[in-house]
Order: C-alpha cells, then sequence, then structure tokens
C-alpha cells in the first residue's frame, strides 16, 4: 500500500474514531455528515454535531482531493508541479461548558507529481492546540503530556520543536495574545537523510492517534461543571477572539476563502455565538485574568503556571 | 481657514451633531468618550453607546493624525511622500431592534507634505451604507434618495458612480453577496480640471450632512416594531457575514490591525454579538429569504425590489 492510500485510510479511520469518542462523551447529540464534491477532483465528508448539551458546535471533516494545482497556490507552494494529491482531517470541537476547553486538530498529507504522474515531492503536516476559557492547570499539562508521549518515541527534539511552532502560528498579533495555550504544529515534514517518509507517516498517525486520549478526559472531568451566565459571556467574548484568529490570519481559512473553497466546511471552525465588548478588561484577580495570564509562551511540562 | 482646517472642524461638529441624533432616538442611553493619543502624532476620540433599548452597540469616532508615513504605507498609496495629515469621522450603529438596519458611515481627508512643508496632494474619500435583516422597501429606497439628493447638486453622475463603488466594494466575495443594501462610497477625490479641492470638500461635506436625514428616520419609523427571538437569530446571523465583511476583507480593518493602530478603535465596528450556523439556509418565501434577494445589486431609486 502506498503512502498516499495508507494515509488516506488513516484520516477515515480517525474520523471514525474521533466522531464516536464526542458522541460517547456527549448528551446524545449525534454528528450529521455531508459529502461533497470538488469540481476539479475528489471531495469530502464534513461531520457537523450541534446542539448538543455537552458540544454546542463541532465538525470533524476529511476531504481527498487532487488535480491541476492553481497557479496560486504552485507560488504559495514554491514548487512548479502542476498535479498534486491532498488528503487530511481537520476539526474543531467547541463545548458548551465554558469550563471544557475549545480544540482544534488537523492532520493532512501532500504529494506533488511530474508530467508522468511519477511523485516527485511529498510531506505531512498537522497538530492540535488547546483553547480554554478558564484556566485548569490538570487540563493543560495534560494536553501537552500526552502530544509529548507520542512524539517523544520519534524524537525527544521533536514536541520541544513543533510546540514552539504552535504557541508561533496562533498568535493573534493584534491583540499580542495567544489564541489558547497551544500544543504541537509541524508542517512540511519530508524524508530527509536521516528520517525516511514511513517515519513521518508513523510520527503524524502517533500524533492524530493522541488527540482523543488528549482531549477527551478533560471532557469527562468539566463537563458537569456548575456556571452562570457571566461564564458564557466571557466563553462568548473569548470565542469572538477565535473569529478574528480565523478569519484575520489562519493561512488555511483565508486559502479556502480566496480559492473558493467549500465555504461552509471551511468556516465550520466559528464558534455558534461571538461577543465584542468594547474595551473589555476582566477584573485583576479574577478567573478571567488568570485566563489572560495563561495565555503566554510557557513550558507546560516543566514549568506550568 | 485651510481646507485640512476647515474638514478637521467639520468632522468633529459631525461627530457631535449624530452622537446627539442617536442619543435623541435611543432609550437613554449616553455615548462614553475614549480619547486617545496616536505615538507618531495625533490622536482620536472614540464614542461607544452600548446596551441601550435602541442601539445594542455603536460607534462614533474622529481622528487627526499627523507624522511620517510608514513604508507600507507609501506602497500602499502610491505615493513617495513621508509626512501626512490625516482627519476623518468613522462609525458604525448596531441596533437592538432586527428591524432597524445597522448603518455604516466614513468621511475623511488625507494630505502629502513635501520636505519643505507644503502640501502637495490632498484627496477627500468616504460614504455610507446600510444593512438591513428585514427588507422593507421604504426604508432603502429612502437611504439611497437621500444620499442621491446630497450627491446630485455636485453633478448628476455622482450617485451612479459611487453608488456602484458602494455595491463592488461591500461585497463578501467568499459568500457571493453583498453585504448590504448599499449606499454610495468614494475616495481618492481630488482636483481636476473642471473641480478643485473646495468642491470635493463641500461634496464630502454634503454627503456628511445627509447621513442623520438618511438613517434616523428610518429608526424611528422601525424601533418600536415587535420581534421575536427567531429574528434576533437571524440579525446575529447576518451579523456574522459583517464580521466577516470587516475581518477577511475591509481595507481600513486589516490596515488598521496590520500597522498597530488602536485596536479597540478599529473593532468597535463589531456587533455585540455574532452567530454562525453551519449551512444555514432561510426557508423558501420567509422574510429572512426576502432579505437575501434585497443583497444584490439594483438600482433602488428606478427599481426597488
Amino acid at each position: 500500500m502506498s503512502i498516499r492510500e495508507n494515509f488516506t485510510l488513516y484520516i477515515h479511520q480517525l474520523q471514525d474514531q474521533i466522531c464516536a469518542a464526542i458522541e460517547n462523551a456527549g448528551g446524545g447529540g449525534k454528528f450529521q455528515e455531508d459529502k461533497w464534491e470538488r469540481p476539479g477532483g475528489g471531495g469530502g465528508k464534513t461531520r457537523i454535531i450541534r446542539g448538543d448539551e455537552v458540544f454546542e458546535k463541532g465538525g470533524v471533516n476529511t476531504s481527498v482531493v487532487h488535480g491541476k494545482l492553481p497557479a496560486s497556490m504552485q507560488e504559495r507552494l514554491g514548487v512548479k508541479h502542476e498535479d498534486f494529491f491532498a488528503c487530511g482531517i481537520s476539526l474543531v470541537i467547541h463545548p458548551t461548558n465554558p469550563h471544557v476547553p475549545t480544540v482544534h486538530a488537523n492532520f493532512r498529507f501532500f504529494e506533488l507529481y511530474d508530467d508522468k504522474g511519477t511523485a516527485v515531492d511529498r510531506w505531512f503536516g498537522g497538530g492540535a492546540d488547546l483553547t480554554p476559557y478558564y484556566y485548569q492547570q490538570e487540563d493543560v499539562v495534560h494536553f501537552h503530556k500526552s502530544l509529548k508521549a507520542a512524539a517523544d518515541p520519534f524524537g525527544a527534539e521533536l514536541y520541544p520543536l513543533y510546540k514552539k511552532e504552535c504557541d508561533h502560528y496562533f498568535f493573534n498579533t493584534h491583540r499580542n495574545e495567544n489564541r489558547g495555550v497551544g500544543g504541537m504544529f509541524f508542517d512540511y515534514l519530508k524524508a530527509d537523510d536521516r528520517r525516511d517518509d514511513l517515519f513521518w507517516l508513523d510520527f503524524t498517525k502517533s500524533i492524530g492517534d493522541a488527540f482523543v486520549p488528549a482531549y477527551i478526559p478533560i471532557v469527562e472531568r468539566r463537563k458537569h461543571d456548575a456556571f452562570l451566565e457571566k461564564h458564557v459571556e466571557w466563553q462568548q467574548i473569548r470565542r469572538g477572539r477565535y473569529v478574528e484568529f480565523n478569519l484575520i490570519h489562519d493561512r488555511g481559512t483565508l486559502f479556502g476563502l480566496k480559492t473558493n473553497g467549500r465555504i461552509e466546511s471551511i468556516l465550520m471552525s466559528l464558534p455558534a455565538l461571538a461577543r465584542w465588548e468594547y474595551d473589555h478588561q476582566p477584573q485583576s484577580g479574577s478567573d478571567e485574568a488568570l485566563l489572560l495570564e495563561a495565555l503566554k509562551h510557557r513550558d507546560w511540562i516543566n514549568d506550568p503556571l
């Protein structure tokens, strides 16, 4: 089985596994699936859950597309080959309870072909990051430790490297503020003299496999926590920042919007409700102010807040 | 009095006039003012109203800034002069009642100087546009007729020209949908062989003066209309589209965010609450579907929906 076939199979298994785990932790809501086709070749499966007691809104999407690369994307990727294949899984889960963090993950594979159809380049990318509304050390440390444990067998340098890339990427420059507490993020993982394609395939699958055990225990621990309207308002304000990141900075979102991607699959990442209050500042010493303290780069394994 | 002094005086008078008219039409809420200074020179007055019975959230801002133009902005404007002066008024009003449209307007002046401080270039820009949640022919026609009446004394060609620019500009390309029902929008209004700077000063002031009589009668007519939770939800979905336009496409917003503008003054344009529902489609024949019909370019004076 080719790497491409292997990973295509994997993302669909992972989609099933994650949807089942979310439904299992949820309040009885079920994912609904929309299958779509891409005019240029391929298509995807968008799965959405909404209005669930535990999960207000979430999407777990896979897509497997191929065809001719638009000139704009050749330029962006710095490549000269026209024929491409790409597949990936992308998910965002926005829970109902403000004590349960939002989570995002994606895992993807890209391959380029010459005129004869021979693969000439390929790489993996992806990662997972957590966006809490209220800070719980236990949750953040668990999330990071889970990702680290999945990465460490492939090299002790990988978690710190991709943890830093995640911090760098999920940053609202216009607010000088992290989107959340990070996780891991990597891109352009290619064969080199030490590591072949199979190595990066296995690495990416290892991080993908870590998603459910990294996130679901946090949901289980917090989903029955009591909350008030004021906690929901703070959650909505923070979700406004999530919208700002996705619409202003997120490369994948912007690229999708500018290349006529399937709009509803791209924007499924947005929360059900987001709030903007002029110059909102949490009270000093409050739980809300503590969250802002947590939105700073730090070593969550050895020196958590 | 120089044109620059004249227009600076004007935008502050207009700010007072518009804030008074909004408060007068409102439910007792008052604007609160934040004065801010720009490190490079000048500053502004941000006035915010919120939680009013009639106006959920609104901002009416003026700024008067000067200094050295960053290289990025020289490039954007296609100019080689470093010293600049800019002043303007910018407003967005988001009413509480879904039957009252959101409105946006701005009016601004820009001047460039050579090394000796002599003005070498100047222009006016601005406009006003309306974003209803439910379509009312009377309101949309009144808004457009008010702007046309203010423009017509300066040349019958101006309203159609700038009406078209408005349609072109306030367009969510990624949704293939207008933001609202338009109005007028113009930029780089400069002296030519037929019209001098004073002409464009008077023109811009005429459109500025038209704002209150174009918008406030619509507020008065609709502010007591009954509405249900489902109307508010639709308003929130449409406000999501407003957020998408401002964060993805609006040149002023993006430029402000990328050049360290005062973030809270820039993002005051965002609504208090915005909603995203996966693949939301209004029922055929509903009032919500009628609004979508109205979000298409049309001649609102001679051929309204």
